[in-house]
Parts: structure tokens; C-alpha cells; sequence
């Protein structure tokens, strides 16, 4: 496969192109300091065999927020060491943080804006990702990645809503991007030439007046020339649709642009691959091979690979997917793809984000804070004395369905096939039913479950069973 | 062109594959009848050649709003027939009327929702429906379309938002199509079964928890079992993410589903026809051969053939393209692409219709309601004697391009080519200087300006001029 082929990032050789992108965790406090639980989540993925590992967003200042890593000062640096020697210790995975600057919001729902900074200030967080870039070398990660993407100081520079009227903004693609590239300068002089910077940045914003493709083609040349070496596109996340709830700091994750951002269940799968390859295709064009990484619903594996073997993008992006099963990479590597703890997109890591508490995936047994491990002892889970007994029962534009426990089992995938269609997982849950709200009248519809222990080893599916739901009575007109 | 072959759409032969979708024009009075320039705008349509003429939406019920047509009540049918009359007098488009119901807004930014309206209020909104399509067919209208699409009644029950807890939401994608299925069950019954009736409703909703593709497949599976004679999908267009303005009705074009549903010329082009050829194939693969049209930013004539030639879409929709050039099919027929006014997207007419004024194009002379006739007598625009003389000078993050009136221009094109690439027409402007906010310090760019007759007879372009722009300080680090 593909997807298992080296690539080499200016000097940086990930072992695959699979990337874990930066997800906040809420694993150390407000003292921004690199817990032991921090460890153990991004150890967990280099056990699991991802190429590349972003590290969560980490501050290049020293503002009040919530539970967010720091690298604002050297004292944060030991412990940043640490993480990357256990990371090290533990597989060839790379490492590297995502860096980040953010301008302040407040509980009342104001929060500043781009336009708001002064030259010194400008001057200022230049000077900070600076530093940062040269203390995440000195922790010893392989790279640094400057976070220009979503609701952040970069992003909101780059945005085509960006309100300033200088020389920083001043409606001009030139202007919005003169922030990033005098970042990029000043990190490049501080931390090497030699050290591995990557950019994450938007596709398109998904919001009123935001850019499109068509504006992150030019950035990404732009990028490209400014020597970042790779770029990762992301979506959205933006405050400018963000809803305010009374008391609470805006979140931007929860207006349309965060429903791109981190789609639900009901968005397409792979949303952002045909965008993503615009972006690869014109950088290619205009002669710069920089790596190009997309992220978004990207966790089958065959979407992964298909998008990676047909030179769409160079890395895939799997944030949830990992979160679930950080296994994912040796899983598929190994062809064991049932076996894999697959995201159901229910966005319960979201949720925990926004209310700034600790980061786990709903599939992980309860009360645990790291993915179990992919232990060879654990059983696959087994149907009592009297068989797995599926029932699919329609009942007013629905069909519930309600099967028995399963000996052993964690969680339960339940699966459609429309008409003739192939299956889909439509769903994981804890629970032994379930209820299908997006069926037609009319049509038939075939219904399997199949349980799964800890770690995703799976046990004997259920039976099929096919339900015809009953037409509506104003299907058929005289 | 295969954008020049008829269609037969359930007993109504298209002569060709181009689409006016429905436009609001203001062209009528409060009073919601017919007037002759309701007539001069689409007998316009007709005379060009287009083989599928949407008339704007008119009301199936009373409620108080601004200049809309109507079809409440049999004294709107003489009105309706004039039109009709007219149309089939000047070529042989065809002609159909968006029928609507909406859901009452207030100054004060209240609007009714879904979930206000009782079982023998909606009940009403059936007979309504069934009772204008009837209605439609006794003026002599060629079919219907239902307007399901954007921020109206029937959208919102087929929103994947709709809050109603009955059988006509409850959660379900059943539920949401519930009222669309009465009252294509009804309009059958009481226009007959032989009246082509079409059905225009979102690809995608582009609004926090809308309906995407996902959905939408299904949908245009059901409502091809309705027997729609026709899909027609649009995009957006919400008033769940409208921005509100003091004393104002809200207005559900101006917030990001507005962006994605009349996308001004930042946004790609042809951006939703991916979308629409997934609809079309779903329908292909569950056995049916429903006519699927799709619009947006679809003027430029290669995409248009392509799209209809590779059966990703059967009809493509040309909304502003067509109000710009109503001559646009009869130009593309013969090869003159050079003679088409081309729409620039800089959505003055969305702005005139955000306002309740009369809609034009800002291309058109000054002062005319309706695009001028194709005049064989108007003479190509004409450089004076000290010939075009364009200047292209950097600026600050900006090209700045000047240029000598031509005798005879209406307007200007202007073409920018990036490195090598191919030119692309950027803006077309009345005035005679034009301000590039998008180059990049560091590359060059070609530019050339080409004058524009009244109803689009090109002059010479004026001599293509390089611009080297400086690249900035930081782009290259030490």
C-alpha cells in the first residue's frame, strides 16, 4: 500500500503517510505543563504505528486560557523533552508540535480581533513563534507546525474577513499573508533552515465572505515559497459563526464552519479530499513539490489509500479515527480491518472539548483515559446459548432494531445495506438497540450487528435481517 | 454540443439543456399581477433561446409581502396567460412557474417556523399548492416546479433542522418528506397526471446541523418516486444563518447558505456540479432516469457542455449568466462565444433583490430595465487614435491597470493570466481603471482589457502587459 511508504519532509522521514492531527486533549492543567497523561496519549500513538504525530496546540504566550500545553517559556521545555523521548523510545513515529498564538475572547462573547493589534504587538507574537519554533527544536521534536488554521491570530490574518486596513490586512492576498510569512522568516533564522516547519491552514473558511479554493491555491504557492515544509489542510472553525452561549467563551467548533471543521456523522465521508487535491494539483503546476496533507472523515482505509495512491494528497489526516483506535495504522498495515475500533463520527470528543474537559473517544471502556491496548488475551465476544436474535421492527418512518448482549462485547456496529447496496456501519454503541430514522417507505433495507471487544477484535455478526418498510400512503397518486 | 439536444421531460420536449432558474425580478407591483415588463423580462429569455424558463416564484396563498407574483386566485390566470402566450409566441422555450409558499418573517426578525403551523394549516398549504398547479396548467404554463429549495416552507420541512416532534418531522427524513409528498400527491390529482411537474430543493442546506448530499441522494430518490417530472437542485439560501438588520425583514440570502446559493465571484466555478452528479448517479443506480438540473456559477460555456456531455447533469441551470445575456444560448449555438456579456459575479442584482428593488445586471446601459436586444446595426467599441494604451503599475500588495476610453464601449473586460497560465476574465467594469487585490509579491502576471459593445460586440483587446511584482522582504530567509 501507499500508504505505507516512506516520505521525506525536509530531512524528516515519517515512516508512513499517516498523520495524527493536533487534537487538545484537556490531560494537563492550566500550568500548561506536559503531564504524564499527555505522555501516555501520544506514546499510544506511536505504539500504534501513525507516521506523524501533532502534538496538541501549545502556547507561544503566556495568556490566561484552560487546560492548554505552553511553550512559551524555556521552563516548559523538560517536560516537552520528555514526550518526545518516550515517543521516540517507543516507534519511528515523528513528532511535532503544533504552535499556536490566539488572541483573546471573554465570557461575555466579545473577543478581539486581528484589527485590534498594534505594530508592537505584531512585532511581538513574530519575536514569540520565534522562540517557540527554536525551544521545540531544542526539546528535540522533529519539526514544528505554525497553526494558521481555524479561529487563531494567523488564521484570522489570513482570513479573507480579515478588517485591517494596513499593511497587515488592507484587503490585499499580500497583506493577510504577510503575518505568516514574516513568522516563517523569523522562525526559520531562529530555529535553523534545517528544521522541519509545516503550516496547517484552511481550505476554505465555511463562513460569510470567507476564502474559498480559490484563495487557498495562491496561499498554499505562497507557503510553498516561503519554504514551509509541508502544508495541512484543515476547515473552518471559526468564531465568525461561532454561537454564543451566555457565560461561556465562544467556542469555534459549533456554527456551520464547525460542523466542517469536525464534520458529524451526516456529512459526506472524505469531505475535503477533492479540495485538498486542488490545492496539491496547482502547487504541482507551479512547480513546488511540498507535501500535502488533508484531514476530514478520512478513516476508512480504503478512502485513505485511495487518496494517497492516486497522488491526491502525499498524507492523510485521521483525527477521531485515531482517537478511536490509535491501532488504526498496524491494523490496516496487517489487512486486519475488521479488527479496527471504527469512529461512528458521534462527536462526544467534541462535546468534552467545548465544555474544556478531558478529551476521551465514547467507544473506550468507561472511565478509561488512553485507548486500551490491543491485547492478544482479550476474546472475541461471544452471542449467549440462544444466538445472536436480531429484531428489526418498522414502526412510523423508523425501524428499531434490538439484539442481546453479547459475553465480552464493548460496543456494537450496526450495519445497512439499502436495497441491493453494500453494507455501511451506520453506527457503534454501547447499548443493544438501536433506531434507524433515515429510512424510506417503500424500500427495503437489510440490517446486521456485529460486536466488538475491547481493542475492536470482533465477534460472529448477527444475521441479516430485512425490513420492508411500508410506503406512505401519498406514494402512489391516482 | 450535446447542450443543444432536446429533452423529453415527462411529455415536455426542452429544445435544449439550458435552464433560466427562477429569478425574482420586482418587475410587478404589490398587487402580484403580470405586468408588461414581467412579460418584456422573460419573453427576453425567450428570444435567446433558452429551453427552459423558470418564472419567478410566485405565491400559492395571500400573505402580505413585497412586489411577488401570484397565482392565489383564478384572477391571476389572464395575467399568467399573456405571459405564456408571449413566451410561446417567440420561440419555442418552454415555460414554467416556481410556485412557493412561505412562512411569514417580521421587521422585528421573527419568523414563523415549521413546527408553528397546525395539522388544518397545513392541510390548507396541500390544497393550496394542488389548486396553483391546476392553475398553472389552465394558463397554459408547460409544467410547474415546486419550489422546496432555500428558506421557504417547503424547504424548511425537508431541513434536516425542522423541529417539529409529529409525523411530519419527528426526527426522521420520512417525516421531512411528509408535506412535499402531499402536495405532489394533491397537484397530481387536481392538474393531472400528464402536467410535468418539477421539484427544486437543495443539494445541500450549508447551515449548522443542515442536510448534506448524504441526504439529499435519498431525498431525490423519494421524490422521484413522486413522479417529478424534474430535480432541480440549488444550495443554501437559509434564514438560520441570515444576518438581521434593525427594521429589516430578514433576508435568507446574506449569511454563508447565501454565499453558496448566488456566489459572488470569490467562490469557484461550476461549485456545485460535483454535488449534482452525485445526485444524478444515486438516482441512475436506484433505476431512475429523472431530468437532474443543478445551477451555480455554471456561465462559462466549456463547463456547461461538459457537465451536460459527461452526464453528470441533464439540464444545467444559468441564473445571473442568463440575466447578464439573455442571448448567451443563441451565442454559445453559433460559436460566438467572443459576443457574450459575461457576468462577473459581482451580485448587484442579489443586492437589488436583498432590497426589494427592481432587478437588473449592472452590465446593462444605464437606466434600462431589460437587457438590450442583440442589435446587428451597434458597431464593436473603438479604440481613438493614440490606440489602447493600458498601463498595469505595482502598488503596494496591488496591481493598479488604467486605460483609455474606447468610442462605444458599454464596459470592459479584464483578463489576468498568472505566470504562465491561461487568461481568465477577473471583472468587467464600466469605469476605465481596475485595482488586483489578489497578486503575489514575486510573480508576474499578464494582464489585457478588452472593450464590450452594449450586448457584449467585443473591440481589439488592448496589448497584453507583464507586471514583475516585487516579492517582500521576508520571502526569502536567510
Amino acid at each position: 500500500m501507499k500508504l505505507f511508504e516512506p516520505l521525506n519532509i525536509g530531512g524528516m522521514v515519517i515512516p508512513n503517510r499517516i498523520m495524527v492531527p493536533a487534537m487538545v486533549t484537556h490531560l494537563c492543567k492550566e500550568d500548561g505543563v506536559v503531564t504524564q497523561d499527555t505522555i501516555a496519549r501520544y506514546v499510544r500513538y506511536a505504539s500504534g504505528g501513525a507516521g506523524l504525530i501533532i502534538v496538541e496546540a501549545m502556547a507561544i504566550h503566556q495568556v490566561k486560557s484552560g487546560p492548554l500545553l505552553r511553550i512559551s517559556d524555556d521552563r516548559y521545555v523538560p517536560g516537552l523533552r520528555e514526550l518526545v523521548d518516550r515517543v521516540h523510545g517507543t516507534s519511528d513515529s515523528k513528532i511535532v508540535p503544533q504552535i499556536i498564538h490566539f488572541l483573546k475572547v471573554a465570557r461575555t462573547g466579545w473577543r478581539q480581533t486581528a484589527d485590534m493589534l498594534s505594530i508592537p504587538e505584531i512585532d511581538q507574537i513574530v519575536e514569540q513563534f520565534g522562540d517557540a519554533v527554536a525551544r521545540a527544536r531544542e526539546a528535540g521534536f522533529d519539526g514544528a507546525e505554525l497553526h494558521s488554521a481555524h479561529a487563531y491570530t494567523l488564521s484570522s490574518f489570513l482570513s479573507r474577513t480579515n478588517p485591517r486596513t494596513d499593511e497587515y490586512g488592507g484587503q490585499t492576498l499580500e497583506g493577510r499573508l504577510r503575518l505568516i510569512g514574516r513568522v516563517m522568516e523569523n522562525a526559520r533564522r531562529k530555529a535553523g533552515v534545517d528544521f522541519p516547519i509545516g503550516i496547517r491552514f484552511n481550505v476554505e473558511e465555511f463562513i460569510k465572505n470567507g476564502y474559498t479554493v480559490v484563495d487557498s491555491k495562491r496561499i498554499a504557492v505562497r507557503l510553498a515559497e516561503f519554504g514551509a515544509s509541508y502544508l495541512s489542510l484543515s476547515a473552518g472553525g471559526k468564531f465568525e459563526d461561532a454561537q454564543h452561549t451566555p457565560g461561556q467563551v465562544l467556542y469555534p467548533y459549533n456554527g456551520y464552519s464547525g460542523d466542517r471543521c469536525m464534520p458529524g456523522d451526516w456529512l459526506p465521508r472524505a469531505l475535503h479530499a477533492g479540495l485538498g487535491a486542488e490545492v496539491k494539483s496547482h502547487l504541482l503546476a507551479n512547480g513546488h513539490k511540498t507535501p500535502v496533507a488533508v484531514a476530514g472523515k478520512l478513516s476508512d482505509p480504503q478512502d485513505a489509500e485511495r487518496l494517497v495512491a492516486e497522488g491526491k494528497v502525499d498524507i492523510v489526516g485521521i483525527a477521531r479515527g485515531l482517537l478511536a483506535d490509535p491501532d488504526w495504522p498496524a491494523k490496516v498495515r496487517r489487512g486486519e480491518l475488521e479488527r479496527i475500533v471504527q469512529c461512528d463520527y458521534c462527536n462526544v470528543c467534541k462535546a468534552l472539548d467545548g465544555t474544556h474537559r478531558t478529551v476521551i473517544c465514547a467507544l473506550w471502556p468507561q472511565g478509561t483515559l488512553q485507548a486500551p491496548a490491543d491485547d492478544p488475551a482479550i476474546q472475541a465476544p461471544q452471542w449467549g446459548p440462544a444466538g445472536p436474535g436480531l429484531t428489526a421492527t418498522p414502526k412510523e418512518s423508523r425501524v428499531e432494531l434490538k439484539w442481546p448482549k453479547a459475553a465480552g462485547a464493548s460496543h456494537y456496529e450496526v450495519y445497512r445495506a439499502e436495497e441491493n447496496g453494500d453494507p455501511e456501519m451506520l453506527d457503534a454503541v454501547k447499548v443493544t438497540f438501536w433506531v434507524d430514522n433515515t429510512v424510506l417507505g417503500g424500500h427495503r433495507y437489510s440490517y446486521f450487528v456485529r460486536p466488538c471487544a475491547v481493542s475492536g477484535r470482533p465477534g460472529a455478526r448477527t444475521d441479516t435481517v430485512a425490513v420492508d418498510v411500508p410506503a406512505p400512503s401519498y406514494l402512489s397518486p391516482a
